[in-house]
Parts: C-alpha cells; sequence; structure tokens
C-alpha cells in the first residue's frame, strides 16, 4: 500500500516503514491480503447461524432468494445486524457492568485505591435514581447506588432506571413501540433467542428487539459506565494535552495503556508516579516513565489527567516500531490480536490484564480491583525491567500536536 | 432431488411430489439452491464480527491467515463457535425464563388455567434448591421456587444453583477451570463481549467462556425449563402414541401445534377437547378435531397426554401438503420461514403466537399466559373455521406407526 493511502499523519508512514524494516505485518498488509472482501458477507446476506447453512443470497437476483430454512435477505440482514448490536451492546455494557463492581467494593472500602472523587455527581446521580440523599453518610449512599446499579444488568421486568433521564414523551413512544429495555442483559440474551433457527422471521420485528438492547445498553450499561466513573475517578474538564506517537520519550521508560476501563488505567496513572517505580527506571538508567494512552482508555486518562494520548486504533502496531515501548498493557476492546506477532518483532512486552481477553504468548498479569495498586505496579515495574532490553534504534517520530 | 434422497420415510417422497404440484418451494430445493455452499463458512473461518471484514483465512495456505485485526484461523473459529454457543444457550435458557414466569404466575394463582400437577416433584425440586418444604403450603413453596428460579437468569456473583445437582467431584472442577457458571444471561452476554472486536484472542479461553455459558444453561436454563414443567404440567411416563403425517384425518378439523414451549401447547390440548370447539367443529362438517405436534412441542404433548407426533422437522411444510392441515400453531425455535411460501399453495393457516417469532404473512394471535384458555381456544377457533377453506384434494398418507 502506498504512504499516502496509510494515513492523512505522516508520522504513520516513517513508523510503518519501520516496522515493515523489522518484519513486522501490520493491519495495513492484513486488510490488502484480505482484497477483495466478500460480497456477501458486506452486504450481510449470508446467514451462519446454524448448521444447514452458511446460506447466502444472491444479490443479482440470479441464484438463490432464500436460506434453506427459507429466511429472507431482509430477515438474514435483519438478524446479522441485530447480533452485531448483541455484541456491541454486551461490549459497553459488561464495562458498565465492570464498574459497577468496583464501585461497589470501593463504596464498601473493599477496593483499597479507590475513593468517592465527585461528591456533587454522587448526590445528584442518587436522586436521579430515587435513592433519599438527604442526611445520609455518603457510603451508604454509594452502597445503595452500586446495588441498584449492578441490578440493572440482571432485572428481568419493568424499565431499567436510568431511562428515567429522557423525556417523558420519549418513553411514552418506546412503550408503545415495545422497546422499552426491562434489563441489560435480558435483552442481549433475547437478541440470540430470536436469531436462533426457526425462532423471528419478520424483519421489522427483529429490528424492534435490537432497538430494545440497544436502549438497554446507552441508558443502562453505558449510562451507568459513565455516571459511576464520573463520580469514582472525577467529572472530566477540558485539559490540553499533546497527541501523536510523538508524545514517546527515547530517554524514559515508555508505557502505553490500550484498552477500555479506568479501573486499570487510573490505577496505572498511581503506579507510574510512584517514587519506587521511579528510582527503578533511573537505576535501568531511564530519566524517567512516561505513560501514555491509546484508544478508548487514553480518552478517560486524557480527559481526567492530561495524560497525552499516544495514538488511536490504527496507530496500536506502530507504537511498538518506535523502538522505545517498554510495555503495551491492554484490557479489552480494540486490541488487536496483530500484537502479538508485532511484538516478536521489537522488545515491547505485550501484557493482558483481564481475564476476558487473553492473546497467545503475550504476559498475562491479571487485574483485580480488590489488589489494584499493588497489580498496578507489578505491571509497571515489568514495562521499567524491559527498559534495558531495547535492541532497535529509536524512532519517536518529532511531529505531535 | 430423487425422491429417494429425501428421507428413508417414503411418506416424506409422496408429500413432497404433492408441494411440488402445488407450486410450493421446501427445504429440499432450499437446499439444492445453496449448492455449493461457503467452504470458509463450513470451516467456520469467515468473520463478520466487525466493520473491518469480512474477513477469511484461507484454509490451504496460500492467501491470507490471519484477519485485519489478526486474528488466526484458531481465534476465528473458536468466537464463531462460541457465539452459536450463546444462540443455543439463550433460547433454551429464554424458553426457562418462559417457563419459569408462567410457574410464577401460576403458583400466585394469576395464571387461570395452570396449576401445580406434582406435588411430589415440587417438593423435591424444591428442597434440592434449599427451599423449606416441611409444613408449608404448596402456594408458599412454589411462589418461592419460582422466584428462585427466576433470580437464577439475572444473577451476578455465586454459582447457579442447579449445579448443586452435579457431582461434587466435577463442581470442584468447574470451580478449578473457571468454568462455573455465575449467572444464566451473564455468561451469554458475555460471550458476546468476548468475541467483539479486539478482545479475546485466546482460542482456549474463549472456549472456556463457551463451556461456561453452556453449563449456564445445562444446569440453569434448560434444568429450570425440565424442572418446573413437571411440576406444572405433570412428570412424564412412557405412553405409546402414533407417529408420522398419517396421524391427520381427512374428516376432522386437524390443528398441528410446532415449536417448543409447553405452556402454549399444553393449553391447545385444552383447548382442542373444549365441547365448545368440537360443536363449532361438527357445524362446519368436520367429524372432530385432531390435534398433533410437531418437532419439539410434540414431545412435550405425546409424552404427557399421548397426543400423535405429526413429524419432525424436516415434514414441517409437508403437514400443510396434506391439504387437511386446517392450522399450524407455532412459537418458538425450528419454525421455518419458508412454511409461509407453503402455506400460499395450500389453505392452511400459520398461526404465529410468540412476540419473539413473528413471520411475515402469518396470522399473529399472541399468547399470554394470565389468558391462556382465552387465546388457546380463539386460535383453534380459527383452525376450526378454516375447514371449509379446503381446496385441494386430501392427501393424508395412510403409513403411520
Amino acid at each position: 500500500m502506498s504512504k499516502d493511502r496509510l494515513s492523512i499523519d505522516p508520522t504513520v508512514g516513517e513508523l510503518h516503514a519501520e516496522a515493515q524494516d523489522a518484519g513486522a505485518e501490520t493491519v495495513w498488509e492484513r486488510y490488502e491480503a484480505q482484497q477483495p472482501q466478500c460480497g456477501f458477507g458486506e452486504l450481510g446476506i449470508c446467514c451462519r447461524n446454524c448448521f444447514m447453512g452458511p446460506c447466502r443470497i444472491d444479490p443479482f437476483g440470479e441464484g438463490a432468494d432464500k436460506g434453506i430454512c427459507g429466511a429472507t435477505a431482509g430477515t438474514i440482514a435483519a438478524r446479522n445486524f441485530i447480533r452485531m448490536v448483541a455484541g456491541g451492546a454486551a461490549a459497553h455494557s459488561d464495562h458498565g457492568r465492570d464498574v459497577a463492581t468496583v464501585f461497589l467494593a470501593a463504596a464498601k472500602g473493599e477496593a483499597p485505591g479507590y475513593e468517592i472523587k465527585d461528591e456533587g455527581k454522587l448526590h445528584q446521580v442518587a436522586a436521579q435514581a430515587g435513592i433519599e440523599v438527604e442526611g445520609r453518610d455518603n457510603k451508604d449512599i454509594a452502597i445503595e447506588l452500586g446495588e441498584l446499579a449492578l441490578s440493572q444488568f440482571g432485572q428481568q421486568e419493568g424499565e431499567v432506571i436510568f431511562t428515567n433521564m429522557a423525556p417523558e414523551s420519549v418513553r411514552a413512544r418506546w412503550r408503545r413501540e415495545g422497546i422499552m429495555p426491562r434489563g441489560i442483559d435480558r435483552e442481549i440474551v433475547e437478541i440470540m433467542h430470536r436469531t436462533h433457527i426457526g425462532v423471528d422471521a419478520d424483519p421489522e420485528n427483529i429490528l424492534r428487539q435490537g432497538s430494545r438492547a440497544a436502549l438497554g445498553d446507552g441508558w443502562g450499561g453505558s449510562m451507568i459506565a459513565t455516571e459511576l466513573q464520573d463520580i469514582l475517578f472525577g467529572t472530566p474538564r477540558p485539559v490540553t494535552a499533546e497527541i501523536n506517537l510523538g508524545v514517546l520519550k527515547a530517554e524514559n521508560v515508555n508505557v502505553v495503556v490500550h484498552g477500555h476501563e479506568p479501573a486499570l488505567s487510573e490505577m496505572i496513572v498511581v503506579a507510574a508516579n510512584d517514587p519506587e517505580m521511579l528510582k527503578l527506571a533511573k537505576e535501568q538508567g531511564a530519566k524517567g516513565i512516561t505513560l501514555a494512552g491509546m484508544c478508548c482508555t487514553a480518552n478517560e486518562i486524557l480527559m481526567r489527567h492530561g495524560i497525552p494520548v499516544a495514538g488511536n486504533f490504527l496507530q496500536q502496531e506502530l507504537a511498538l516500531a518506535t523502538g522505545v515501548l517498554d510495555a503495551m498493557i491492554v484490557d479489552v476492546q480494540c486490541i488487536m490480536p496483530g500484537l502479538t506477532d508485532v511484538k516478536d518483532c521489537f522488545h515491547t512486552r505485550l501484557i493482558t490484564t483481564s481475564p476476558k481477553a487473553k492473546i497467545p504468548r503475550a504476559t498475562h498479569i491479571q487485574f483485580d480491583e480488590h489488589h489494584a495498586l499493588e497489580t498496578a505496579k507489578e505491571i509497571v515495574k515489568t514495562a521499567v525491567l524491559n527498559y534495558k532490553n531495547r535492541r532497535s534504534p529509536a524512532n519517536v517520530p518529532t511531529d505531535k500536536t
């Protein structure tokens, strides 16, 4: 692929060339190897939901116009679409579930290192959820809010609580259309049921369930994640910070945290600033420790701490090609499995931390909110001790914004 | 397709010819139209989980060996496989959820027509679940059991209760391997999260979550369905009954109930034997009403009432080709959408009953456990009134067993 087509960011071209020189295959090569991509798959008219298939509809009207069960293109495309909704809603909401779990543990004093940072928002969110606030301890309010939030995932009947933040006229429409979410998980599971062999065949009815699960995520899982993170880690304000792979510093231990959940990244921020870690870094010959974020988790620590953003989803593999990235710490979502091959061409340690997301040949150091700082320090220490293993010349781009 | 290849059952060939004469396309024609089926899909090495794709691995080692994100054939196949587990576990378990809902409503006296039929099993299952049985009203026991069963779907932590029916050594292994299910829905949702872009890339770790969700279904959703159905509808005993499409009777109104949930089929049994319905059938010129089951729901009413089985999954469309099927009543699962085209060639009314499973151009009469018998009668009445609309000659096979 020509350099110009890679990205409008010139540093991408430079680092991509470094990666190629080192024999690393990146997302761009893998994209080219997949061309041409399957037209049936692109149109969403192939179905593999049961073992009579795979089936596919001929988009030119010359071949099969139905799957073996009789599903039409409309049925197949609608089913495929809402299974994508199920994947997205599950990912977002499972993040929310983990936040609620950490929040509740923190409220109970069982997650050392985490604490209520935004009391005003605690009171506001609790009141919105119908929790008595006046004259009560923050601890009691937070425990009740954490339990209520967690209950929304398993709720079987009724309405997801934070839909009460939507205008009443909108909620009335959701009820009328049968798309008011009853619980977060239930709607996702019902998508998987409805799209199974021989269940829902009516595209409109299928799409309704997609909307219901999406609302369960948006006003449930994702809303819970956002609100409780603000209470726990502080409500963000506009900050100025640097962005791009140029934020890495050749003379420092460089750590990139990549993924989604601030429960991890917030603790990595603390650990990376720990005097003990800084001392260790200096003992290894580095001047200090640079922490940068990547992809979504970058935004979490950017907006709360002004930590620089090393890059976006497509730049994750190139971070390793700088030759100075001592560890990439990942949790869940948007982590390319391709990182594991790229790391073999450089010295970077790839550290997975979630029981839900392992990568073959990566180092797994499991994160646990009950021993958060301890684990975060172990992870940062792994990065620091890897500083002396650098083997390629430093290729840190000078461009940053 | 040659007659011999259709089925070892000779009646299938006869009725298939009738269907073809009437211009109906059935599963065999649709199967042929799909040949050759996609080899990537058959091997499970195509991925459409994100919008960088579709991606596919070249099984001959000559093309792409990774998806655009870097997922290998192992990662892709494992992800596809556990999404299939998610679909199956969701379908089974959602059936269990509906049974638990009807059970609880019945226990509370809010679902007229349903009642506890097996007191011994109620006590046995309740005791297994740790519920106090001695000296208590059946009503109270049943309400507590219903609530406990329903809670298993949304449970967030701990262990699904009926895993306590497995040997302790087995449970210890499940815990050791990290596959003990915490809740029924949560494990299914976690499958959808882990298989989303950039989450779990380790095939073994991916398959573990598939096992956990499968155990959540088997010892949760499906176990709840089985146990509560037995309490509510009676524990089955071996019975003798007839089987095959020859069970339909040309001189009677013929009703086939097809799908999965006995909450519906049990009430259809009652409605089909209602004197008012029999009188109406005679007024239409029929001698009586024949009710038969098809596919899984057939087993439910066979083993509890000796109701004949009209046929299996592949025979569903051929039932219409007998020319004497006045209504096919369906709920969820295994209902071929192709039925809607076949019914256009015959006089059969196709009646959908579940809000989760509609079929374009079918008649939708929604089943509600709070007005179960009323709805069941309305459905059977629709069948009876359709008797006079028969237009093809009767082709009821004489073969039955």
